[in-house]
């Protein structure tokens, strides 16, 4: 047989490549490492014994619907479930959003709400703005599209709104992660949301808002969604994933009705719709308020984890009093990940062979940057190893800056 | 707050449709209507209490493992055995194929690899080949990425080789059904699969094989696959939804080792990874040679139902001699659809209202062309009606065809 078949790449395939954090990861999986690398949500936290039930449940109350084909918008009680809580939530944050179901779209992961958007909102060239850093997959998501991603300046508070005015004309959208960033873990606060929101309304830019950790806060709720500031003007990607469990894959969004057809019709497009199986199984485990009283559990545990690392942080890297030959990070209020930054001269890409054989993993942070990255910062996720291994892992670091600074 | 947000759509969003199969669903979905339109396997033969015990034993023997974020490639497990499946079927119809686990790609349905081999090898205005009529949903799923989808003229055996070669020049690839084809219930036999393999290498051009109805068969197993004959010059896509259940949203592709990176990277990008749970779940099911026993059920179920929808055809369409007046249609070894043909003058979609008014519903079909449509034509589905079912269905058509036909 003539094995001389023409497969030609489309233009955009060209532009696509493997995640280098997938790459990172592999380097890093070897037995024995402690890792602040992932960014897995500690297994300990499934709702093991409530999926069991859940799966009996669904598969004995109606089993041939459970398994069958259905609507590509998502399970209704489930899409009824998520508005009315995501409404309440953000009522009880001081701003009343008020969420038809009909907004609500079930997704594969809230991965798959960055894919449909890109698809009807990204042309060849088109400029999406991103927070400097920004989530990589975000960036991986939008690629295939063929953007032209802009990055925003940023800091711990949030966007940099001048530089944002400058650079918003003609962007498709701007993406942020409000609550507890991947990867710096920073948060947005009220003041922040509020000129953030009046600033994107007037500048007539769309925002996509992405809130994977907002659930997985410390000591107090964040802030109301910017969404609800102005839900014409914004699309909100949610996620099952970090309160319940991302092996199913589940997330939603919640479209202007303006929006919302094209959606649905990328949706069908890219795999009908969503299990309906998982659909069911997420929305009986969270029957009678079980988030309310499982989540808080995932809260105490990654608060009592980031503390750790905080106290093991500074018992090991002592400020100097000089900023510049100190390692410095910041105190996240929620989510997975805290972010730190290096001694001047050093590169955490280089630094991170050093600290493999130290027995500790992380994730360099320049891969995060669509534009200049600051090659001296990394993401220090606090929750998948346990209080004991983040003690030992950030002295494994200590070790291996030291001896990477005296090389 | 201002709500002049400006929302510009994307090029490709103008050419994104609501399915016309869908709006038409929804206006046969009416109560007590007897439905040969829907494409649903019948939930009769799920495996619920199989599925139960997988359930089960996925969460007790690794929970934290089922629940965790995952490989974008898919269990590999399940990999092995869809690569040892496969590659021994196609053994046993006579073209050995030597199937890597490697190649293996693990989909959220089988519509998600026609999503991802799209945004791959489909750049804007990309011609691409498919049957004359041919799947919907696949045509959906190119159309985000704005081809030129050419008809190639086919007809019950399969693709007219002439007009292939006529149209080939610059295509990306052509899209195939082999088996038991949606709409048509149409299969290739081993002479033209031989003759369409030789003749697509010859051309260097790529095969995209969608083989979702292949276990499906009635009295013999079908050929070998396309791709078996020139592995390097095609795609082959799978399922899980006919042999086992389409809620779970499992699929699969093969894919040469020089097309695999870039199809993995659009998985990843698209939704990480298909839920973990499932694909475990999946693997659970198929232990033990399950699928051996079980699908012979579905077999003799669906043969049953055909046999019963030919029968009460054959009675009341009995043919008149002159074909121009008759109802014709076609005897599919296989699958769930049969396709039946209007007598000359007849147009399918105007046909619809008064055949839901006497309590049946079809699909017409023309939506199924690329091309110019056949609208005498229409998709009975015989698998999810009963055979009683079956029998009032088609006198209620038989019915409507008479009054369309006086008035």
């Amino acid at each position: 047989m003539n094995a001389s078949t023409t497969w030609t790449l489309a233009h955009r395939a060209a532009k696509m490549n493997p995640s280098v954090i997938r790459e990172i990861l592999k380097v890093t999986e070897r037995p024995g490492i402690i890792s602040f690398a992932g960014g897995l949500p500690s297994p300990r936290t499934f709702p093991v014994a409530e999926f069991e039930a859940a799966c009996a449940k669904v598969l004995t109350d109606d089993p041939q619907g459970a398994l069958q084909y259905a609507a590509s918008e998502g399970y209704a009680p489930l899409r009824e479930m998520v508005a009315a809580q995501l409404s309440a939530q953000s009522a009880a944050a001081g701003v009343p959003w008020a969420i038809d179901p009909a907004q609500v779209l079930i997704t594969t992961g809230s991965q798959q709400g960055l894919d449909l958007i890109a698809k009807i909102l990204i042309d060849e060239g088109s400029k999406v703005l991103v927070e400097s850093p920004t989530y990589l997959g975000a960036i991986m998501a939008f690629t295939p599209m063929e953007p032209n991603v802009v990055s925003v300046e940023s800091n711990e508070g949030g966007v940099d709104l001048a530089d944002l005015k400058a650079k918003a004309d003609g962007a498709r959208f701007m993406y942020v992660l409000p609550n507890f960033q991947n990867p710096t873990g920073r948060s947005m606060d009220e003041a922040h949301r509020a000129e953030l929101s009046r600033t994107a309304a007037a500048l007539g830019l769309p925002i996509l808002e992405d809130n994977p950790y907002g659930d997985l806060w410390f000591d107090q709720a964040p802030p109301a969604p910017l969404t609800a500031r102005n839900p014409e003007g914004g699309v909100y990607l949610g996620s099952f994933s970090k309160v319940l469990a991302p092996g199913l894959r589940m997330g939603f969004l919640v479209a202007p009705k303006a929006l919302y057809p094209k959606l649905l019709q990328a949706k069908q497009a890219a795999d009908l719709h969503s299990p309906t199986f998982n659909q069911r199984m997420i929305y009986e485990v969270m029957q009678n308020g079980f988030l309310d009283r499982h989540v808080p559990t995932i809260r105490a545990l990654y608060k009592a984890q980031r503390d750790a690392m905080l106290e093991s942080l500074a018992q090991h890297f002592p400020a100097s009093g000089d900023a510049d030959k100190d390692l410095t990070w910041n105190t996240p209020a929620g989510g997975m990940f805290l972010w730190a930054r290096l001694p001047k001269g050093m590169n955490a890409v280089d630094l991170l062979p050093t600290a493999v054989d130290k027995g500790v993993a992380f994730v360099p942070g320049a891969p995060f940057y669509a534009g200049a990255a600051d090659t001296r910062t990394m993401r220090l996720s606090f929750v998948t190893p346990s209080v004991e291994e983040i003690h030992r892992g950030v002295a494994a670091l200590a070790q291996a800056i030291q001896q990477h600074r005296g090389a």
